[in-house]
């Protein structure tokens, strides 16, 4: 069994943004030499997400704003008793969800026609960071 | 390390369905002759999700509405300048998830009493997939 | 490939509680002996979840104030015509989901600065279990 690992690096300009990694995800199994196994992805920090689903940018307003009205960025939370001010991150990387685990079938990612791989940023503009492990043979 | 692909196929008459399939996914493991890993479910369309609880119609009944509440079949999307009509149904993947990811021990699902896989389907009526992907030994 | 399996269980007070396991977990993983892999974290019953988030209190409180906005504990579900009273519960565990897989490298969890392991019941006062299963070399 092998296993290789990288981080990926962000720094959104905006407070909430949707970024397709998907390329930077098949890079990595290139780089692994890994033919067949298993990728996990996930967000290193608590108010981010890594998720698949389509490249549309209608879809990503619709997700904006689904995610603000269920836990909207103004509210009040419990959590900022301690001073911060991202309870609404989150949440909304709770609905969003932390990881993404796909299978690697012939040296690639292996995908139905539209999934793309995204990291969400919920309270962004500072450095942050994505896991790639990979294993297999 | 051993790996084992498969592809299992659906057709639902509604546009929303849940359909258990535990003894498909076992199937499979079987099929691999893997004894000891990890098996992930996912869905390769990004309108249906793959999830993990119980065989019970009124539960099922509950998760429809629930998720209708949330994400409503004829709201307003911005996906929907497309052209497309499923902006709700890619809400509701995201809630349900994508995927699961479960232990093989002695060749079999390594379940909880009640742990059922189930295929939901959220935009259907047209031939779609989930992909089964084990490893182990 | 090395393949390792273990049980925690639990026993809440409480009906609804958060409970950090990260500690239980990095165990699992030195007894195991495995160095790089991945490990899987899965509530075994289907009312409650296994996430990753901050140990921060006014969180918790923040997450259960949410999820029971989503699905009140004293709402009417279908699920309670079989006799049951934990339809929010089922709906709740959805929101927040069953499991985590995560990266080990060097022989422990590859976690960013706050990340913690935890396991929520939205139905307890009873014996639960979370299945760890770690694979890897």
């Amino acid at each position: 069994m092998k296993s290789y690992r990288k981080e990926l690096w962000f720094q959104t300009k905006l407070r909430r943004e949707f970024i397709n990694i998907t390329t930077e995800v098949d890079r990595v199994i290139q780089d692994s030499g890994i033919q067949e196994g298993l990728i996990l992805v996930n967000a290193m920090h608590i108010t981010a997400s890594v998720y698949i689903n389509d490249d549309e940018s209608g879809l990503l307003k619709d997700y904006e704003r689904f995610l603000e009205r269920l836990a909207p960025q103004d509210a009040d939370y419990h959590h900022h008793l301690t001073g911060e001010d991202n309870g609404d991150a989150h949440i909304k990387r709770q609905i969003m969800g932390r990881e993404v685990v796909v299978a690697i079938t012939n040296g690639a990612l292996d995908f139905g026609p539209w999934e793309q791989i995204f990291y969400a940023e919920f309270d962004g503009r500072r450095r942050k960071r994505v896991l790639v492990k990979v294993i297999g043979e």
